[in-house]
């Protein structure tokens, strides 16, 4: 039965399409006019991997589609092309054409003789001393958003605008017609969970959800308090803390757990915010790009500040950008 | 020896003073006239204990120094108070009279006639909603510093002005007359160290030395850039991990974690003061109250931006802080 359905993933695969991040890898196997024949993970990201390790790991996520005969295009983006990874896809410097990326892919040598794989790079910026406090640019890299970027410009070539990537490390884009010309990256995500999990805060702090009005509300707010003084926002921290202690006006229990992780998430985003709305036009909508409760809190967050917003499925943008990769490759 | 060594501090002993954080406890014997007899600590904080095992751990520390009749008292601050300590002696709104604390002070059941042990109360603060982002109040609490503070005032009484106590949840108080009018905590300390030992910048990031040029340069120009724009922090932060990657200038080795972890606690602390001073006048100097180390980096963060500064030692304020406190009680 299984070796059935994989003869008939076989038979139809086109390439497959690998997204390899620091703790995680997900393949997915590919027809030629991009439809999803099938969906793999794995644990083994970068960090547990040597060079040596990826080959097999990869066989063991993918080997089951594989035809016994020929040979498949497995394009890669993410961590596997860092210095650190596979074999170092070296960063493209911006700026950058984002149907352009697979020019700085490099391929890792590989025993089995079914595999080509193609390890995407990823991107950089240098510093511009000049006006680094305004609009200026300062060092950034991005290695696997590069790829969900591409997706977003193989359904609209020629795309110019912000784009906003929410995460652990949460990216920003300026696209002007289909190529990045800078980006900015705020550490919002993985400040979160250490606030929220290993700070005096995990006290006071629980799973929050938007969709109950007390929440949102709390989120809200500190959306805009964070973004109309950003300065206050380690002192907003411990208020936060303080206010368990003594707002009598707080709910008892999870409800309190709740509302105040909100706040904590409200104040986040809501200094990253004040960061990337200096170089955003007040009237410009963002293109969001990652999982859907994500971005519905950033959606939520722009709106407050009376940005509008817009939601692209983080998966469909990256299958798109490694397909678009993999035509320019074939193309080659 | 060691019991004669006893033998003299116990005819001499005439209180002793504790301050009894959440992860240790420090004790000292002390004389009429405030000299200092013996030290003596202990890991046995807040966090490790429960309220029938304060008694015991206390005896451990300071029993020696004990007199074999009679009784002394034991004047405590610290976390001991808390709800969640010994015996809670609850925060005292503001404003508060630092020469008061006294009468917040509770007394904690104790089996040994020879100790009569005051738990001073910490000092708590409500929301005033009317201009919360200008100079206003958020809730917020303090427990511990507010004896440093009655040090400061035991030796200045009626001080006004803008006290700094730096560290894990750094204080500013604002005086006036020797009473706190009202103050804040930002979470720099605990920040930094989530940031530099748990983060992605942990690769980046080693020990400073302020002493070093290169770091001191890379502290202030951090400082500033966080004060001037504090919007941009959670950006700069992973600028700083790009940098490491991408920055040629930069030296290679420990030097190069060193200075990056200058960087780190110059955005931290400049972000901070953006907050603070908000709130302080251009031309005031700053009391900072504190370890050596870390007074001499916000002294350092201030004049960078304008503030001059002094120094008072953190251990002789609390012990001023405790004899004021025993002073008041015993003329009660």
């Amino acid at each position: 039965m299984n070796a059935d359905l994989n003869a008939a993933i076989a038979a139809r695969l086109a390439w497959v399409a690998v997204d390899w991040g620091s703790s995680n890898l997900r393949a997915w196997a590919m027809t030629e006019d991009g439809q999803v024949l099938a969906r793999s993970t794995s644990d083994k990201g970068m960090l547990s991997l040597t060079p040596e390790t990826y080959e097999t790991t990869l066989r063991e996520v993918i080997g089951a589609w594989l035809p016994a005969t020929g040979s498949v295009d497995v394009v890669v983006c993410g961590m596997a092309g860092a210095r650190q990874g596979w074999r170092e896809a070296a960063y493209l410097p911006i700026p950058t054409r984002l149907d352009d990326l697979a020019r700085g892919t490099v391929t890792p040598p590989v025993a089995d003789p079914r595999l080509r794989v193609h390890l995407l790079p990823g991107l950089s910026q240098g510093r511009e001393e000049s006006d680094r406090d305004a609009a200026g640019r300062d060092f950034d890299v991005m290695r696997g958003e590069e790829t969900q970027l591409a997706g977003l410009v193989a359904g609209e070539p020629g795309f110019s605008g912000h784009v906003c990537l929410p995460g652990t490390h949460a990216k920003w884009a300026r696209l002007e017609d289909g190529a990045v010309m800078g980006f900015e990256t705020y550490l919002t995500g993985e400040l979160y969970r250490l606030l929220a999990g290993q700070s005096v805060l995990h006290h006071s702090v629980g799973d929050d959800d938007l969709d109950a009005p007390a929440c949102r509300e709390a989120f809200v707010a500190a959306v805009r308090e964070s973004h109309d003084a950003p300065e206050g926002f380690t002192r907003q921290l411990f208020a936060l803390r303080a206010a368990d202690l003594l707002d009598t006006t707080l709910p008892p229990g999870e409800a309190r757990r709740a509302r105040l992780a909100a706040r904590l998430s409200g104040l986040a985003i809501g200094l990253e915010l004040a960061g990337a709305c200096r170089v955003l036009p007040a009237d410009e909508s963002v293109t969001l790009i990652g999982t859907e409760d994500l971005c519905r809190r950033y959606a939520l967050a722009l709106e407050a500040l009376g940005n509008g917003s817009r939601y692209q499925d983080a998966e469909t943008a990256v299958l798109a950008g490694l397909g678009l990769a993999r035509t320019a490759l074939r193309s080659t």
